[in-house]
């Protein structure tokens, strides 16, 4: 078995490797190659060492998408995308980025699929993004993407040629849209959606946090685990039950900015909550409003993908994970 | 008023041309000039001919798009795709005429709009193709797009595409999903749908009809005139209350066989409707039966577009239009 991770030196990326690097197998099977690409060399793995090959490249400069198939990795996880803001801000580059270098891969293994009749499972992971207001207050597998945001328009658009792509026979691909990441290890940044684990991650570190939304603010959640879970996960399950329809809504947890308050006072007591400053932020206000509340992902849950089994269980996480943790 | 039609020679792009020289306006104003753009060159109407340019054009290649847009149309018209069956039959053309056009010419405009704040309306004609199975019986506004054709595919990236331009300000878009038009005009051809129009329009000519579906198959219709109608309607109202949901699907008549076999009967007696022969294919009819049999098309009944009356209103106006009718 040979896995191949596009994007390995993001957060997800780094997680999807030690996961491998820990198990050393994937969908049942010794792990025998790792091959892991990015911007900037992703760190290899001491477990596996001798097995890995790591490479910076840009996908969307020629060839790049040949040369990092070229070990014709049986699996293909496909996270390489510049973010939201980024695709936002840089128009050419988000196209360039997120849907060029995508189109790029699938074409390189489409080619190789005609020359010697290759056809690996593609893990494609995909966004919340993709839906865009109005929207119901629980969104079922059959909403329609109207993506509001440039990057949400290049996910749903690399949705529809991996469906494409694995309909005509040319890879196996499976497109999983990742809950917002909570808590998310790292420093505060300037993304909208910060504060969601902001408010969790800087009380538990003894620091203060901004929360410019109200309590009552509903999101969708999944654990940088659980969404690490889903990508070996898909990777290893018999696709046929998707039919034709290959990109599905990954489960999460459903909280209001309360719902967080409030496990977050469970574990650490009200000094930690007493760090979280309320200090309302109208844009930011405006952009999260359109931003999806909750999901029944009955197709996820039937093909064996599981959500983080409370708030609290994500704040548990996070405090076993990094040490933080009420003083 | 200027007005761009791309794909001015196929059986739309010749109604609308028409169309547009027989009112000599649009959106209320008059039209100055009109371009029309195509594979081969389109034919002159007579109406307008001062005030039109006919242009043979592979709007996949280097610098066509620009030069199409050269004279910055108000209202540019996009129409032009190679069909579903070609599009299934010769990838790398689908994606290159039907996804890479669109792009190139969405891309022109763009850099029109920041050189100098061009910014035109462009009425994109999508297709009900971009819905797969399974399907409701009556499929909603909000329904996903998951399309069972290459074709389809890229018909809902170019959806997706007009949507983020236009929510960007580079264009102000509108995508119609068109209904399967009905009385097609000309002969039987190949494609899967061909018999919908072939058991009306044949039978009315004197002539034997092959029938490949049992009489309880339903789908979404709408006449030539409707369709053009729904082009010249969209170039002309106010999108504002579209938000940012820019692709909508078009209202039709949703009719079974049995249904379009009564009207034929109605107007042109037994005699005509003797001339369907029974000749089921499983072939075809495994591809119909995961086609749409009707919608609830609120979002463009709430703009204005209007389906045609009901089945024997679209044979009559096949009768009225072609001369074709009982003898």
């Amino acid at each position: 078995m040979h896995a191949l991770i596009l994007g390995a030196a993001g957060m997800i990326g780094r997680r999807l490797t030690d996961a491998l690097a820990q198990s050393g197998s994937l969908g049942g099977q010794a792990l025998d190659a790792l091959t892991l690409v990015d911007v900037v060399t992703p760190a290899v793995p001491d477990a596996l060492a001798g097995r890995v090959t790591a490479q910076a490249a840009d996908l969307s400069g020629t060839g790049a998408a040949e040369t990092a198939i070229a070990g014709r990795p049986d699996v293909i996880f496909h996270l390489a995308a510049v973010v939201s803001g980024e695709a936002e801000a840089d128009f050419e580059k988000g196209y360039r980025i997120n849907l060029d270098s995508t189109r790029l891969l699938f074409e390189a293994i489409r080619q190789a699929h005609l020359a010697e009749g290759y056809r690996p499972r593609v893990v494609f992971t995909s966004s919340l993004a993709v839906f865009g207001a109005p929207l119901p207050p629980v969104i079922g597998d059959d909403m329609i993407l109207t993506p509001a945001s440039s990057y949400g328009t290049q996910k749903a658009m690399g949705e529809l040629l991996l469906s494409d792509y694995t309909r005509r026979g040319f890879l196996d691909g499976i497109g999983l849209r990742l809950p917002t990441i909570c808590v998310r290890p790292g420093k505060p940044n300037k993304a909208a959606s910060g504060f969601f684990s902001g408010i969790i991650r800087e009380p538990l570190a003894g620091q203060e946090a901004v929360l410019p939304v109200p309590d009552t603010v509903r999101h969708w959640f999944a654990s940088p685990r659980a969404a690490t879970d889903f990508l070996v996960h898909a990777a290893g399950i018999d696709l046929a039950p998707l039919g034709q329809r290959r990109n599905l809504t990954m489960p999460g947890v459903s909280a209001t900015v309360a719902e967080e308050i409030e496990a977050l006072r469970r574990v650490a007591g009200e000094r930690a909550v007493a760090l979280i400053r309320r200090e309302p932020d109208p844009a930011i206000l405006r952009i999260i409003e359109t931003w999806p509340e909750a999901f029944a992902t009955e197709r996820a849950l039937g093909l064996g993908f599981r959500a983080d089994p409370s708030f609290d269980a994500i704040v548990a996480l996070h405090i076993a994970e990094t040490g933080a943790g009420p003083a």
